[in-house]
């Protein structure tokens, strides 16, 4: 694993990594920011489409908030970089920087587009090993949150918490959400529902804590791609402990994350300590 | 004036503005955040190259700061835009985005790279007729630290307060300095010093109050740029009152800002209420 950029930020640094996946067969990157202290636990955060690992430190402002813990925070980028699969770079929705985190079963992206290996295996493996946590959390923006809760559902031992921001919460039901899992995991619909947090509630997953999300009321992706009153009926007829905050007025923009941060980062803080 | 977006964030509005500027004959644009209060002074931000009126809106965080207090803030774009004048879009550091802040003189920008003007008269103005603020102070990044200094000491009566971060401080002896001085003002060097920052010094220019400056110390653009030495150099010799804080192991980028943004903010704030 190599240090390939390091910038000094609220007493710390940014690190900006890079490292041979094994799951992605190519280099993936990904930022961190552990506060100048001993450092005890670690969230994990998904960004959203045509991310890459630094969206979430320039935008978010966690830094301030995370100097004053003992959580570090880990930002991988959104999907294998450096291949040119046929189709990948073609739209801003799907291929690079949309993995959606799955793990790809069709011909054209089996071999590297493992994001769920990637993160829940890899990366979570790393991020025990390499910086000495233990306890680990994780949270997401959109597809981000998305793939928060998937791995959440799917992997409930491994993460202290969950929470999302605009999550995309039923993509078997969206336009984004369709069209990236018919490219990555083809016409199986079974395999479809193994990726989507409705179905993984209504499969009896069950996470051990509440879920938090934070949406804005005039998003405007709310009622065609996140679905997230989808995801709180799923989670009302399970007994999944739920928390939505609706928050009036807000988009889906940074400005809205930037806004909510600090709740989110408390909310892990106080499952992580 | 046109407001063309509105995006919710702590509880106010990040807004964006065009309007039809007499100084640049041009649409300018420009974003404000205003607390949900009674909102009392105003600061002025000025960018750096490259940025326009969203970068430090988005990466600076003051928004979560500002939301505390009864100061706006405003961030004008950093040039005139939609022209198409010869050479001014050939580079990163002259013409589009990179107009440090002069009144041009030169044949090809006369009429339009007025940008001196279009800040401390028209922006100016708009400022205490349209938001009704009485008090305003001003700061800025690199080359708006540059464009600060030099609106402080040309019109000290009209700012409360004045700092910057890592300003371009004495731009007739560094490299970017030279080359925008020589387009937008020829080659006469008397026009050039009366927008120097050390020239403006040692020409008598006095700001009532103490200049504040946040510097870092491995900031790759300080010794052959920025020339910060140079400026302590001149207030000292001409009894300008100074604070230059040298931030050990900071480099040139909003990761620095966002960390010292509360300190400067708070620093207008004293001197604004």
């Amino acid at each position: 694993m190599k240090k390939i950029k390091s910038i000094k930020c609220f007493d710390s640094d940014v690190d900006f990594w890079e490292h041979d996946s094994k799951s992605t067969k190519t280099k993936m990157r990904f930022s961190s920011f552990a506060p100048n202290k001993e450092v005890k636990s670690c969230i994990i955060w998904l960004s959203g489409l045509t991310c890459n690992e630094e969206n979430f430190m320039i935008k978010a402002n966690s830094q301030k908030i995370l100097s004053k813990t003992n959580t570090m925070i880990i930002c991988p980028d959104t999907s294998p970089r450096g291949l040119n699969l046929a189709g990948e770079h073609d739209s801003w929705d799907f291929g690079s920087a949309a993995s959606f985190y799955v793990d790809a079963s069709t011909e054209n992206y089996k071999n590297n587009y493992l994001m769920f290996s990637y993160i829940n295996d890899e990366l979570y493996q790393l991020v025990k090993s390499f910086f000495s946590v233990t306890k680990i959390s994780i949270f997401g923006h959109s597809m981000g949150g998305h793939g928060a809760l998937i791995s959440a559902l799917k992997r409930p031992d491994q993460y202290q918490s969950v929470s999302a921001f605009a999550p995309i919460a039923n993509p078997v039901n969206c336009p984004w959400g369709q069209k990236a899992f018919r490219g990555y995991l083809g016409d199986d619909k079974n395999l479809w529902h193994q990726y989507d947090s409705c179905s993984l509630i209504n499969q009896g997953k069950i996470f051990k804590d509440t879920i938090l999300i934070d949406q804005g009321t005039t998003d405007e992706f709310l009622h065609e791609q996140l679905l997230v009153e989808n995801f709180e009926s799923c989670c009302k007829q399970n007994h999944q402990s739920l928390k939505v905050n609706y928050r009036e007025g807000y988009d889906h923009s940074y400005y809205f994350i930037s806004t909510f941060i600090e709740d989110h980062i408390k909310f892990h803080q106080e499952r992580l300590s």
